[in-house]
């Protein structure tokens, strides 16, 4: 039943890091939860690839930016499905590089909203439950803009920054209660047809750059081996826990380095 | 004639560091333009010290938060007092220590409102002016929290990490066209009858404080010191450049230290 | 035959972290070759551990601060015992608490021998080995040190602080040609009968300190725990590797809060 | 009487920083006292030139690697010059790119012996006698290598993180008690015909990088600018003391950015 399963929500289950992340955690015997904003039929894809494996899932549509949206679900979730043991925090807020003259106060706002302000909202919404039974996970996506600023970088940079000390905060408030909070740099490009594929290097650009990078030559994270460091951590003892790390591929000079 | 006096526009000119910091340009030389959201006798007692002491100042009372209050300001000084050379955007974002349950939405929505995107629009404003003159300052008191997070800081700390990104970034884009951006990491208390003393430790209970860590125990930032390394800054040569920098009492152990 | 199997070696193999993550490694199907300066009794009490469960070690007591030892351990167990597809460096330079004053010059040097120097010598001698094959791990203990100074640390800060740097020098390099090298943060105490037993509080201190924090409470790092993620970190797939991350209890304060 | 005055200890004082900031505050006030491994003319031209200027100071020829000779040279300035108010700690450990397989053992070694143990040797030696006084400031000269490794920099990272962690150590214990230490990190190339001219660029093409880059364009920092900072460091109010900052010409990269 699936029910009775822990259950793993990912707010931001696209065809990258969120997608695979759920799936890694279905495989792992959790019932997934899976919200993403657009595409109903690739949402729909996943829930049944994952069933196709012998595993659960739910699809959610969800504006994360809107009002009471992460708050429902996460009631919904909890009253209707099963304990949200682990939460995987994926959303975006990538725009590109910009100027300061081409980013728009609205452009500014919303970065903040999808980045800093809807996992507010969902530790706020999430922890009562975790609190009541002790322990929980909740994993989030952050990228190599939560540590250095850089020109173009003024949305991005200024939301993430503001998700990385928020993580250290949720983390000092909440580690000593039972809830594992951890911050998860990736620090180079991600394997997503969505993301990188129609947003950033269009759809032919996309394939000559997996056939360059991608399987067998490595150069560019695959989500589904990133996945497994996930599922690793909502798993450390709690003697033993991790609140930071990086990830990127061998070959790609980490975000410390020129 | 006060208008052919370079400006320097304090965002944030309380009885603390943004008063005192004004103070100091005004005696280097610099017309003062003073802000802050209330106390209009507060202010007008610190311009009229500052042109007792010679210089000259103007104050504004501004809510920074509202929409246009900055940009019009910019456009208005700019317009009718003189070149911005500097700024100092001095906001504070504290609220006390607060558990995630006790930190409603509207109040860390506030937070980030003050702390990151009031500088995003000043930048925003202020640099094309700056810009045309191919140099300027753009000096940002910021705080602990911007560099690690802390129970009961998921306000502060989610905002001032946006701060610390952002100013990075600003400086990324700006400082090879001539403007020197500046995060001045203040780690330590600082002596200040409306901050520290109104909203934090109540009024006897402040002058207890500074007779045990006051004037001669220097035990806490005294403004009109700490003020020195700010026009220090703004003064270094473009060769130079500090971006960033921390300061403390001696007797404090800096954020990094348990 | 213990010879054809990979070999994970542990420099710095005690009852805590070293012997235990060489304990994990061994039931992961590495033989481990457990490296430790004193305590013939203890190794081979390590090893026949190993052996019982199905495993298969070797010891070797090497003191790491003499000259050619490590070099020298490095051929023997390439020549002899397998190749080396995981190296453990697992040494502490910990000397307690100690004013600047009680901190004799050979004590200092002594730190650097161990906690910078030796991982160079290893580096040197070790990835010659792993870039003929492609491939490697070097997992590197590290501390709190070595990302903030503290009073009473200078021989372990500073040595720690150059193992960091030292670390993310060899990773820039060797990377990209195949070997991963990982800075493991151990943020807390961890339960150890040799270091922390021994050394810091004393065997009944200990004891007391284990009731109240140890097993149940996991208060302090159960080294067994901590070893599951080392063995995660060295099967990261290489299009995903880490190259920092913290750990402690749950209960720890991160070094970076107070 | 020069043997009244405050004296300035330079410990690395060519033609770049170490010799304009003993300039500085020879200009100041102070009896500077400046030592260099080698160029017996290069110093006897730079005490002139602080004579010529109306200022005193005096040259010594030192090996900072060697044995006492720090030690030695504290004593006999405190004795027969005067109090060493201000030290400027400005040894440099950069060997250029080299690989893993090119570092030899003595060179590493030499690089902690000059980057790491020569200022604990100079802090042990010299906090007795400022500690007597209650006050005094240590101002070491730092590199990007402090705050991250890179490849071709194990050596120079190696060292220097350990050199970033010693200062953190010593502000820790000596702050409290009047000690000023400050860690300044040089980000940037620096006018300098010893290093960058005859080590790095050879002397043509030092002059044409200078035409490129130097006065006017200020591309690379102005020694005699920099020391501006050093002074102002050295002369904050104690309830205002900066522990870490950055510096670099506006048009280069900050080290955290790509």
């Amino acid at each position: 039943m699936a029910q009775r399963k822990p259950v793993c929500l990912v707010i931001g289950a696209g065809s990258g890091i969120g997608g695979h992340v759920g799936k890694r955690f279905a495989e792992g015997g959790y019932h997934a939860v899976l919200c993403r904003r657009t595409d109903d039929e690739g949402l729909t894809r996943l829930v049944q690839d994952i069933e196709n494996r012998g595993g659960t899932a739910s699809g959610r549509i969800l504006n994360a930016a809107r009002e009471n949206t992460i708050e429902d679900l996460v009631s919904e979730v909890e009253h209707d499905i099963g304990p949200i043991e682990v939460a995987v925090f994926n959303l975006g807020a990538q725009i590109g590089d910009r100027q300061l003259a081409d980013t728009p106060y609205k452009t500014f706002e919303l970065g903040w909203r999808l980045a800093v302000f809807a996992l507010f909202r969902l530790a706020t919404a999430l922890t009562p439950h975790m609190l009541e039974r002790g322990r929980g996970s909740i994993l989030v996506t952050s990228a190599t803009a939560a540590v250095r600023g850089n020109a173009g970088q003024h949305s991005h940079a200024g939301a993430m920054g503001g998700r990385r000390m928020l993580c250290q905060s949720l983390n000092a408030e909440f580690a000593p209660r039972g809830i594992h909070v951890v911050h998860i740099l990736v620090d180079g490009p991600v394997e997503s047809p969505d993301t990188l594929g129609k947003v950033v290097l269009g759809d032919s650009g996309y394939q000559k750059f997996l056939e360059e990078n991608g399987r067998g030559k490595d150069r560019i994270i695959i989500p589904a081996e990133l996945a497994e460091s996930y599922f690793h951590l909502a798993h450390q003892h709690r003697s033993s826990w991790t609140h930071e790390l990086d990830l990127r591929p061998f070959t790609v000079l980490p975000c410390w380095n020129h």
